[in-house]
């Protein structure tokens, strides 16, 4: 009997910044037939408002620390603004959606990431194995579209700081046992490029030892390593299908067109 | 065929403020058996958050107005930060939870307040009969607590602020169609008072004949006449028992001890 069909995309920061884009970006994702998870990360929203509040970001090794306060601000504009603003625009679009956080109906479990050199503060590590996949699949037969915030929560009631495309990832792999899942991890770009500073760089395909490759030469780098890091992670633990593309090009993606975004090969 | 029980309880502002108060009603509310329903007011947390970013609030006739950067802050800090901390605090303590606004699955579908005399901007009036009863009934056969933000939003995506004593309200009434339904309206009060100054001059019934006295008398006022408006209507739509009392007594209020809350007669 073949699986049943699961979409799950990703929006990065610069589309949900974007008021035109993400508009843009929502009729497409709505007009998509089938069954379909959105996981939204969250963009300048957060520094805009933490700067606003006078909280200095801290950093350590360039990576960003999630204190007291910023927990407090990256929860209230993930889970709560964008979250919500995004739940009620779907549903302006005929897409029946519901905005979830992690930390609801243990959807997403997680723990306090250890600290070893560097303390990340109240950043979440996911528990991959106990994502509550009978909450989504109920609410995939309800028609339901759940639209995920990157907030999750430990079992002492700590909410924590999840990277948006790793809780998408993880859904992706979970999810893959009973669907026949295409991940989408979608952002400003057409795709992984070889040069940075070219648009239409973008490779068709990517296979692991081509990303060794380009690693190690240093052509990919920066961000793109830890979405490469995910893409490749559900690609071997079982995701159908992996693609990494430019938001605007979503249907395109999904329709498998040739020359549309990037996809990832075991 | 007797109904299954349900227990709708709304707490306001002051418990949610009170960090202590919060996490002894939590321990309160996850130790009762049963169908649970729980909506939070916001409190003063909004309003130090609309201070810290320099929003003035604008009044009309001693009402607070929802304009565009208020719906944003109270969407933060009711959908975002309060709903989340609730609903992972209730989760370390053993009570399934899940924390949902209004907007998320039509839950609370809504209207924006037409404008007659005064202009409420984002505020949102509640669609009784498009209550979707479904959801909180597929959540509550999965053992899940709702947990519900005053928020909500209109069809064409607009986030709505909706009053919260009016959300657990017209929950119970839609839902006390299939259930039996406590619904409890919980506060910094021991019930009904008929001297403000004193704590314990709580009455422990009103029928809506005393209410209309009270009323007339100025014995009531304030704060207490939408509170008293909507247990009233609560009862006299179908509620089974409608209660309100101090968020500390929720337990003996729910066991229908004597001497604790007011209850609400039609």
């Amino acid at each position: 009997m073949t699986k049943p069909a699961l979409l799950v995309v990703k929006i990065g920061g610069n589309i949900v910044d974007d008021e035109q884009a993400l508009n843009a970006f929502l009729d497409d994702f709505a007009a998509i037939e089938g069954n379909k998870i959105l996981v939204h990360g969250g963009g300048k929203a957060a520094t805009a408002l933490s700067k606003q509040l006078g909280i200095e970001p801290q950093m350590v090794n360039g990576r960003r620390i999630t204190g007291d306060e910023d927990i407090k601000v990256v929860t209230m504009v993930y889970a709560g603004w964008l979250n919500k603003k995004i739940t009620a625009a779907l549903q302006s679009k005929n897409q029946k959606a519901i905005g979830l956080s992690g930390a609801d109906a243990a959807l997403i479990p997680a723990v306090k990431r250890p600290v070893n050199e560097i303390d990340y503060g109240w950043v979440g590590d996911i528990l991959l194995n106990e994502i509550n996949t009978g909450l989504f699949d109920s609410l995939l037969a309800q028609k339901l579209s759940p639209v995920i915030a990157p907030v999750s929560c430990d079992t002492a009631g700590n909410l924590l700081n999840i990277n948006a495309d790793t809780i998408a990832t993880y859904i992706a792999v979970v999810m893959s046992r009973q669907f026949d899942v295409t991940l989408a991890l979608c952002f400003e770009k057409k795709g992984v490029l070889l040069d940075i500073e070219d648009e239409h760089s973008f490779i068709e395909k990517i296979s692991s030892s081509d990303f060794a490759i380009l690693k190690e030469k240093g052509v990919i780098s920066n961000g793109m390593l830890p979405k490469l890091d995910n893409a490749f992670f559900a690609a071997q633990k079982g995701v159908q299908q992996v693609v990494i593309g430019h938001a605007g090009d979503i249907k395109r993606l999904v329709e498998k067109k040739e020359g549309v975004g990037t996809r990832v090969m075991v």
